[in-house]
């Protein structure tokens, strides 16, 4: 491996380590578990998942990796705080929405290599790009990853 | 800037995000608000300062920068949970070690070369490096930037 693959797949390391521990939290919680509070007042588990599930989707076109498997999500998990709209999916669709969108993605970063990492991603212009080349695909990548840990040390808290 | 530079630089500055949005926070808290708990019964945001201080202090060996600048905060901060022994230090004082702490680190990071990164930590056997090459510093600094960002998404709930 080449220093350069050696980096990206490091880097790639640590997306798979924090959405591989959540996985593992949330294949333990029951239906009901899932509509516990991290705290008095604060966001449902289950609405933490449907957001983290909604903003991984918005990755496919973001990266250039094909279609939105759910955008029915965004209303009620990005839009809207948690409460404003009923949940569209089950407990178990919601967690089946959260693998497909995950495996799909980790499978497409898993073929990345370091120039397909150093691309421009699609919320950025060319323009911007040129004066920034750090605001590539790894960059969002990592933004997401510490996006997911952010929310996972708040889910820890219901438990 | 080749493209394992800029790999490099961009997994850098995921870190420099997380530790300054974190830096940010801190600054706008009183030493009253400290003392708040993420949720009832949950750390003290003092607590979370603490840890992460204490955390980030260990990469100066781990990642063979020299020596601690904080080895006092660990009994408190990693060996026992909040309470158990009273803060070692004022909040003042604790911010300034967190800041000590992280703008060394951050300092010491952006001298790193590609080859820096990818160089082995000091919690891997030579033998157990040579058998996954991924357990390079990259991997220890991005670890602890999820951490961060973990407890940043518990600290955000005492707002």
């Amino acid at each position: 491996m080449t220093n350069e693959e050696l980096l990206g797949v490091t880097a790639l390391n640590s997306w798979k380590l924090v959405i591989g521990r959540f996985d593992q939290n949330l294949a333990a919680l029951t239906d009901e578990q899932l509509q516990r509070r991290v705290a008095p007042g604060k966001n449902r588990l289950f609405y933490l998942v449907g957001h983290l599930t909604a903003v991984h989707d918005r990755l496919f076109p973001m990266l250039g990796l094909g279609e939105r498997l759910h955008p029915e999500l965004d209303e009620t998990y990005i839009t809207n705080p948690d409460g404003a709209i009923p949940d569209p999916l089950s407990a178990s669709d919601l967690k089946n929405a959260w693998t497909e969108v995950n495996s799909k993605l980790t499978a497409a970063f898993e073929e990345f290599t370091p120039l397909d990492w150093l691309k421009k991603h699609n919320a950025v212009s060319d323009e911007d790009f040129a004066k920034d080349p750090t605001r590539n695909r790894l960059a969002v990548v990592m933004s997401r990853t510490n996006h997911a840990s952010f929310h996972s040390g708040q889910a820890i808290l219901a438990k």
